[in-house]
């Protein structure tokens, strides 16, 4: 399977779990070759909406483009929706940071798999957001 | 051109006009496909979000199964989003029709161009929709 059939089974299994949860979801056509800002995943329910920038790697290390920060930015401040990056690293499940969670190289912007388990919510985590904050705060 | 890419090219035209409205907008890839509820378009602005199942056709009626209007309404409920079905008839623009606006043919629903032109709204109006209300109430 190449890299864009992983990117798109990857984002297929979010789309289930999201709707599993009570959630709904959307996955967007052609991500990454509008030149309009459009997040790869939008999932929402009656209290939150969540813009996700998904990347499937085969590395321990996952760099994004500024421009690719700066649209989800665009897209999750204009929707009214949270922005997150998720990040799947070969046989971890999928963490997804906050857009000030991830690291500024100077050129660009990593997530490391360390970095994703340290500061990283999984995908139950990030359903239930309000929860897991409330728990970091104990 | 096919029927399918006729479809996908009319809902990048839409995703141009929300864009250029200073709107954002994502095109889910593969809806039809999915098992989960999912509109063609989901459009959105600080103060608005709208879920858009998209119809180009090449009759003067167009026919819409019970299964895709339960879908819409079920993904604009969970997600707090409106509801609408885009048709878009040759030579005639784009319209949006409200789910309450569509003939129910008793097996299934419909949109014609003249209940359409009667009913429906055209991109304009549907961008500045609380403007068009209060026009027609005048």
């Amino acid at each position: 399977m190449n890299t864009k059939a992983k990117g798109s089974k990857g984002e297929r299994e979010l789309v289930k779990v999201f709707n599993e949860n009570g959630w709904v979801c959307i996955r967007a056509a052609g991500s990454g070759s509008s030149r309009y800002p459009s997040p790869d995943v939008l999932a929402g329910n009656a209290m939150r909406r969540v813009a996700i920038e998904c990347k499937v790697t085969a590395e321990t290390k996952k760099y994004l483009l500024n421009e690719e920060i700066e649209q989800l930015r665009t897209f999750a401040n204009k929707f009214g929706a949270e922005g997150w990056i998720g990040v799947k690293f070969p046989s971890e499940p999928w963490y997804f940071m906050m857009l000030e969670d991830i690291e500024n190289t100077g050129k660009c912007w990593a997530v490391s798999v360390e970095l994703a388990k340290r500061k990283g919510l999984t995908v139950e985590e990030l359903l239930d957001k309000h929860n897991a904050d409330l728990q970091r705060n104990i």
